[in-house]
């Protein structure tokens, strides 16, 4: 054990704190294994003082300090490459506080995510976050990335839902934001500063966060879409007719993984796309709605096939085909493109994104998903097996060198949700111009003028 | 003219510019109207070209800079009473842009809530942001003030409608932050921080708001309540049972004060509190939730009379007792509080703040109103004729700084959403800590290095 680890160990006796080759392996990297991991140590807290200490010791002792969750990041945000200290929540998870006036839900950040879902339910109240991740991502790496998924189109994304928050600075300063008020113009929101930062300002150590009455009983529908025009104006008629839970689109190739994964075929056909979509469907009239616009749908012929779950099984089987697939797609070792655009956007760079990735990877399996109700593509091109990892991510990154010029001509994002982390650094100034990246790092040098916050990451 | 200004002139030779006093007077202050204006000059850019020029020209000349919105700010934000350039947006005030699928309305940060209201629409949708000064009030004053108003219990604040903000900074570079995206996760978004800064970091130039689609019909209801501690639980009632719109509490002083400036009596008799609700009526069903709700109330003596609008215009009467508050007022130039806490406080904080201000003001007339739903107290004290003013805001001040107490005891702000400007300066440490303040002048720092923008306010 080095002199620094051995003089964290005496200032606090009671930390946790492993240098165990499995454990630096384990907790030195995140879903994007890409960069071997090789952390000093790792450590876990289990309260806000453990926090504070080891960050005022890494300021003393030069160490770099690397925030991690439930390492389900899929942009390296968590890895810990360069002899960093991975500082775990995973032993700060309890629940501290829940207002039933307030609507309100206290954690600690190393709480799952579905476990703030269960937890907000006993209370007759959701937690609308949601996506496959749910059982591994903490709330801290939900706020660290500001994580969207399947019902950002409904409720927004977790900025959207967070009432307050503590966090540790780089300074070991703890700040206690917002303190869960509905109104507070008090100066700079800090709070909305903190969500998104990807750990580089500060640790969140808790949040206060808002939760709400559960939506009405809903129906879940899987379309079959012939034709890739066809997608936005299927979608134009939901928002339109339907009040919408979820909309979120895969296509075949996308199918056949999760298929191969283990999930149940949908329809004796293959076609082209297909839509998961959840609206409510709390009485006959809402339920016929949903009927009407899949009638108009198939007589426009942009849907050509379509299933309605009818038992609560059923609907998890729907869903199982879209949530599947980013576990399905890990064996190949996937690299991810996370791309928004506006809304109105999407058809023109759908196409044009269609025409690129079909001609510069000509031999690889390219799989779409995502989010598309809210302008977010997902794209995963999966390695073959006879190529090494490191020609092949060069090869992908000359593509999407190209994908972020069709990009900015379409106004559109590099990160969409999944944050800018190790993966996407080389892109930020393609959708932030050096005026933001010049603030963002002198916002940086305030919060963390040592650099000790997960250095190297994001800026 | 000053050579500053000679220099100005010869560098924006179109600039429209005056130092004429009436001029001066008039936009060198907002509504609160007790620091008496002392501007160097009042400047109208036409463009963003023009405002980042006035921007340049202030940090070479030293000159500070008042960003000026309708003047409406109840915290002295806008205030120039320094030899501060007030550069006010009236002239940018157009449409710039909508997009029917995107649904958002690009506008110039000097357009008046009202006519964003209004651009909305004509286009069948909804900008929610609603309050008594929306035919002054412009967009970018909203922005930097993160106005609130009487729909925030359903749409939240300002900050929930910005999907994108062209921001110029006090170095004069132009930001052109988030481009409307939904989703965007590329570092730290400076949407937010720029929200609620009221002018000290930057110039808002362009917002682009997301619209909604119009809720459906509504029904206006005002209720008489007997006590105070009846007021949180018809909330409670009314936020179960019905689809809330709105939610506002004013007192019988209140009532006083409007029906003395026009507004028609609602009921025969006095009672101390009042009750103006909004809630979705769509149908027969939801219309008759609404009565239920009110029978209830009567039986269980939270509520002792009522009275329901059977007609837009009996609505609008119903409103104008609420609304016609702060108007009613501004004669009697009244000292504002605008205290929150977190709902669950609210009926603790009430009786407490209820019991200082009877002990600390017998001989002022005092008027509470407020955002009750969201835990949002606006309390009105009116200065008698025969004291000056400077003793009179002595004595209130003396008065605020026990409130700060209790606020403090209660986990309240001193500022729920007028925003803290020069008023509240001295209490600002009262709400956020000491290294919240140090980041926030870092960061503003970083923003504005040379202190030109709005200086003297918030920090
Ligand atoms: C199957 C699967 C599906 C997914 N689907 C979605 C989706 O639909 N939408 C979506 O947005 N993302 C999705 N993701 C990505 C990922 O789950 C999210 O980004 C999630 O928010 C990460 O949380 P985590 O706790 O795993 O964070 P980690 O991976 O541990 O860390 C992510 C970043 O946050 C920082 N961080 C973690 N904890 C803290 C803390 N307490 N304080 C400060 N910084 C911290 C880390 O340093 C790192 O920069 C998915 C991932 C998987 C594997
Ligand atoms: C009758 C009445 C009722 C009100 N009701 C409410 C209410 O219910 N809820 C509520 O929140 N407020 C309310 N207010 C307060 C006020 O209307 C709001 O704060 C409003 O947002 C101010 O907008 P403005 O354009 O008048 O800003 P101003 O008063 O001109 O300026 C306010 C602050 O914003 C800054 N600013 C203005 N424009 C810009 C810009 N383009 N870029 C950067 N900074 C700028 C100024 O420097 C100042 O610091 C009320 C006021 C009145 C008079």
């Amino acid at each position: 054990m080095t002199d620094r680890l051995a003089e964290l160990t005496r200032l606090f006796p009671d930390l946790k704190l492993s240098t165990d080759p499995g454990d630096m392996e384990h907790h030195g990297r995140d879903w994007t294994r890409r960069w071997p991991p090789s952390p000093l140590a790792i450590a876990w807290p289990a309260s806000i003082d453990e926090v504070q200490g080891i960050v005022r010791w890494a300021n003393q002792q030069g160490v770099a300090v690397v925030p991690s969750g439930g390492r389900t990041g899929l942009s390296g945000g968590a890895v810990a490459a360069n002899g960093e200290l991975v500082l775990s929540l995973d032993r700060m998870n309890r629940v501290l506080d829940f207002d039933p006036i307030d609507r309100t839900l206290t954690v600690q950040a190393g709480m799952a995510l579905e476990a703030v879902q269960n937890a907000a339910r006993e209370h007759g109240l959701i937690y609308p976050v949601d996506f496959a991740a749910r059982g591994s991502c903490q709330i801290g790496g939900n706020v660290a990335t500001n994580a969207g998924g399947i019902r950002v189109i409904r409720y927004g994304n977790t900025r959207q839902w967070i009432a307050g928050l503590k966090v540790v600075t780089g300074t070991g300063e703890l700040l206690d934001l917002n303190r869960g008020l509905i109104k507070n113009a008090s100066g700079y929101d800090l709070r909305h500063l903190v969500i998104g930062s990807e750990g580089t300002l500060g640790i969140v150590v808790e949040a206060t966060l808002a939760l709400t009455a559960p939506p009405p009983p809903s129906q879940v529908m899987l379309l079959a879409i012939p034709a890739m025009d066809a997608l936005m104006k299927v979608f134009a008629e939901a928002r339109h007719r339907l009040r919408l839970e979820a909309f979120e689109f895969f296509t075949d190739r996308a199918l056949h993984h999760v298929l191969a994964h283990g999930a149940q075929r949908p329809f004796d056909d293959a076609y082209p796309f297909y839509v998961v979509s959840e609206f409510d469907a709390a009485d006959a009239e809402a339920e016929a709605a949903g009927l009407a616009f899949f009638e108009f749908c198939l007589a426009e012929g942009w849907v050509v096939d379509g299933a309605i779950a009818s038992s609560d099984a059923q609907a998890a089987a729907l869903w199982r085909l879209r949530e599947g697939i980013t576990e399905s797609l890990a064996p190949h070792k996937p690299y991810k493109n996370d791309v928004s655009v506006r809304i109105s956007a999407v058809p023109a760079f759908m196409a044009e994104m269609q025409a690129l990735l079909t001609r510069e990877y000509p031999d690889f399996d390219v799989v779409w998903f995502g989010h598309i109700g809210d302008g977010n593509l997902h794209i995963n091109v999966l390695k073959p097996t006879d190529i090494d990892n490191a020609s092949f991510v060069e090869q992908c990154e000359h593509v999407t060198s190209m994908l972020v010029d069709t990009l900015a001509r379409h106004g559109g994002s590099i990160s969409a949700e999944h944050g800018i982390g190790l993966v996407k650094k080389p892109w930020l100034g393609s959708v932030r111009s050096e005026a933001e990246i010049a603030l963002m790092r002198g916002i940086k040098a305030v919060w963390d003028p040592n650099g000790i916050m997960n250095p190297g990451k994001l800026l």
